[in-house]
């Protein structure tokens, strides 16, 4: 047992570089039983489960009883006895996993990046798989700014999630619903259909065994009064849906007859709060449809068209290089794209915003932006459900972004549930890069967690044989030794790293900035060479069916 | 005077076909004014404009004077003198003409099919045109259907207006606005912004010289309870966009966990109220659409999908041949669509249709049809701007499905108003082709009407030469006689007459059904061929520029 937990302590100890090693250990149970098998006490832990009988639930019961053991750091010896009825739990063992091969319900809340890379690489053959979401299609949200202005037709961007699960081995369910509550206690959520259409069953549970929270964020507003009531957000179909009808909207009132200079000036002031990729995104597409549309469909009043970037730090695209943000402000300079650094948003009206501008001698000054398009695009917030969950787990109350995680993405002081992407607080932006390699990573834990379990079974079963036929013991035992030396080698996964492979934004004209990992070092570059890559880099992954 | 009285009453009079022949000539006072310049007495004429003097505006007044003489049918005769002042008039008319050019306010409201083919055949360069409409772009309507089930894309059904003005050679304007009220004593209409963005002018009034009413229809509801609460319609994009919405989400919950059987049923029930066209067209995109998309999307409630049209005649497509309806009815039933005839629905609620069935025994009975979703599509009502219109002109008083006009399109008992499409009573039926060829003769119509003004301008200038110089009399003599003779020409404007190119529906899997005239006999057709003749038919008139 000692050379157990050794093996998990090198898998979820000191390396995780974590101070709460000790507690998240109990929070790594399933990790926990593929380490136990790494050890050649395969035996004793047979002992173990032998003493389990008329249980429904073996291989969960039996990951239990061992992740107790380590839980507690102080596994509780059984006496061997009941040796007799050994055999028949063995054989009952064999028959439920062999013919009903009970399936842990593993429930996956969320159709965003981490979810649906989860989902994509999943061997969904090995759990009982339940999506639920009340977005019943993955959307490609880098793309979304460029859907605002007609650039690209929004139903490319997006994939239903019914035809990823149409895609997997085995069959994997879908639930058009929001998860309004998880009971961590009973491991059971609450599901709600909160569409427009609604049967008579539109409230119903859904018990896991294994629960992956990928909800998402919502929209910051810091509590600014007026954000939510006057401006648009960027984050789903409908919003780019509703910024395109609200900018077509602001030109045909502009042109309206009679209509003051003044007026029509406020009409075309487009304002885009949030200096982060997103909202220069934005405010280069916005140039660009002015270019190509604007300019050509209502040449009377098109010189009053303006965008404005309004931004709390004191330069926009803060995770990139000096050198970056340097040629997108001289860029967006070219562009007549203005931007307002250190400028705080203080109130919104339908009409005007107001916002305090540190001037470079310290001083603040409050001034009034009259615009007719505003879109707030000024990071995350955490969705109620999110803040339900953190209310009930006691390790989670010091977290303020969304739930804690370790480095097995396991949630801290949770059992059994994983988060990932802009719900889970793993150290990383909150970027679909992150999220999306964090979905493959949980993949590629559950898989090997089924594989681990498969040849634990083997295992299991060649014991049993050797015990029931001693004849070829020798054969058996060679069999034993190759299938714990494949355990070995599965069981050995590594904790989550992210791996940045540079970030991109298009900031109009053509133009894109990128910060990509080169070798070893870092190649910053600006342009239109680098838009040609921005672009190809986006239509691969829209693309490409993994 | 005699010979322009009867080449009046050739245009306008017995040919009409209608006994109100007398009140309509008061109605065409601008077809008047081009037969008038049809005579040899340009001589009188001129002597009658002579009499008027210090008017800005004289070629409107010239026509008015003229006209006013037709429609009273006693020309007076104004006594030969104040011969001198006539120098001076000629001089100030020539003036006016040629160098500030007054060109008649055209007001063109709506951008449906009547508006949209009058806007794209329109001469733009005569007139100063104003489209003033609360849609910025044309829709296609024959593929809205197609549509709702994602099989063609909203917007390559859509074309912008301002794309369409951009074409022309003389700029045009645009207003995104509805007409709230047309004042025909004043000559001027009251138009408001009734989109959510609004400036600080949002109601104001455009005057004009002529204007053509295109306004189209609303849904009839024929006062049915709960129709326009619980129902979709089919006549605009986001008509469209709701029903597949709604599709979507009828399938989802049906999909939701636990739901019981029954209310799958209801909800993957999809009626289609109204055997017109649109209703059967749309029938058979959604039978389709369960064929391609639900089949493969949730296999484990598809049997439940299930589409019922409805429909209080005793057969479906009333316009189409008896062979074609019994085609249209034999697929459906292959399709596994139920048709209902003599079936009137009496009450909607938000689950579930009330109908009174007309047995062939002549007995009538009431049935609860439990459904998902409900397609309203029974046809058109008067929108409130036409009923206004109409009360304030008693000649309008016994027509009860719309503005009725002459053979011209004008509105009976009203002053230089035209009517086209669905809010136009012709006698035809309301379909997109018959609204497209008025849209179309209104556009012969008012390019001749601006020509022929152009040509009684140089017979002005003409005569007054002959006047001021006396030397080359004989060639100006001449040259009179040949605009004179281009006039006549020009002039001869038949009345509307609707030419029908055919009907076509398409009735789901890849079929369609077709009543196209061909050489003088009818050809009536149905099925696959039928079907590549529908798409064809309707790409072509997509990418047609005309």
């Amino acid at each position: 047992m000692a050379s157990t937990s050794r093996a998990l302590t090198r898998l979820a100890g000191p390396q995780l570089g974590l101070r709460a090693a000790q507690r998240q250990l109990s929070a790594v149970p399933t990790v926990a039983s593929i380490a136990r098998l790494s050890t050649s006490s395969t035996r004793r832990n047979l002992l173990l489960a032998s003493n389990l009988t008329s249980k429904t639930r073996p291989t969960l019961s039996l990951s239990r009883q061992t992740r107790r053991a380590y839980a507690d750091a102080a596994p509780v010896k059984k006496p061997r006895k009941f040796r007799y009825f050994r055999w028949a739990w063995r054989l009952t063992y064999l028959y439920v996993l062999g013919s009903i091969g009970y399936q842990k319900n593993l429930v996956i809340l969320g159709t965003g990046w981490g979810s649906v890379a989860l989902l994509k690489k999943l061997d969904t053959e090995n759990y009982n798989v339940i999506v639920v979401s009340p977005r019943n299609y993955f959307l490609f949200t880098p793309l979304l700014p460029s859907c605002t202005t007609g650039n690209i037709e929004h139903r490319s961007i997006m994939e239903p999630v019914r035809q990823i699960l149409r895609s997997k081995k085995a069959s994997a369910m879908y639930y058009e619903a929001e998860c309004t509550h998880i009971d961590a206690e009973r491991k059971v959520i609450k599901i709600s259909d909160n569409s427009d259409v609604k049967g008579d069953v539109h409230v119903t549970e859904v018990p896991y065994d294994m629960l992956v929270v990928g909800v998402g964020a919502e929209n910051a507003t810091f509590g600014i009064p007026g954000v939510r009531e006057n401006s648009c957000f960027l984050k789903e179909i409908k919003d780019a849906q509703a910024i395109r009808t609200k900018i077509m909207d602001c030109v045909e009132t502009a042109g309206f007859k009679d209509q003051k200079p003044e007026e029509i000036s406020r009409l075309m002031h487009m304002v885009v709060v949030g200096g982060g990729p997103t909202g220069v995104e934005f405010a280069g597409e916005l140039r660009d449809f002015f270019d190509e549309d604007i300019k050509k469909l209502v040449p009377e009043i098109a010189d009053s068209f303006k965008v404005t970037l309004v931004e709390a730090l004191p330069n926009v695209l803060p995770m990139f290089s000096k050198q970056l943000i340097d040629y997108t402000e001289s860029t967006f300079k070219e562009e007549h794209i203005e931007i307002m650094t250190k400028t705080m948003v203080k109130n919104v009206t339908d009409k005007y915003i107001e916002a305090e501008i540190s001037r470079p001698d310290g001083k603040k000054e409050l001034t009034r932006i009259p615009y007719g398009l505003l879109v707030w695009a000024t990071g995350n917030a955490l969705r109620p459900l999110v803040k339900d969950l953190m209310s009930q787990i006691p390790a989670q109350k010091d977290s303020r972004r969304g739930l804690a995680v370790n480095e097995y993405l396991v949630v801290q002081g949770a059992r059994d549930i994983w988060a990932v992407g802009d719900c889970a607080v793993a150290g990383y932006a909150p970027t679909a890069q992150v999220a999306s390699q964090e979905g493959a990573f949980l993949a590629r834990l559950f898989n090997n967690m089924a594989k681990t379990e498969a040849l634990e079974a083997k295992v299991h079963e060649l014991s049993s044989s050797l015990n029931v036929q001693p004849g070829n013991s020798a054969q058996v035992v060679q069999e034993i030794e190759s299938t714990e030396r494949q355990l070995r080698r599965i069981k050995d996964i590594k904790p989550f790293h992210y791996s940045h492979q540079g970030s991109l934004a298009y900031i109009g004209s053509e133009k894109a900035v990128a910060d990509v990992a080169w070798l070893n070092g870092n190649l910053a570059s600006g342009g239109k060479l680098t838009y040609l890559f921005w672009r190809s880099a986006y239509l691969s992954m829209c693309f490409s069916s993994e």
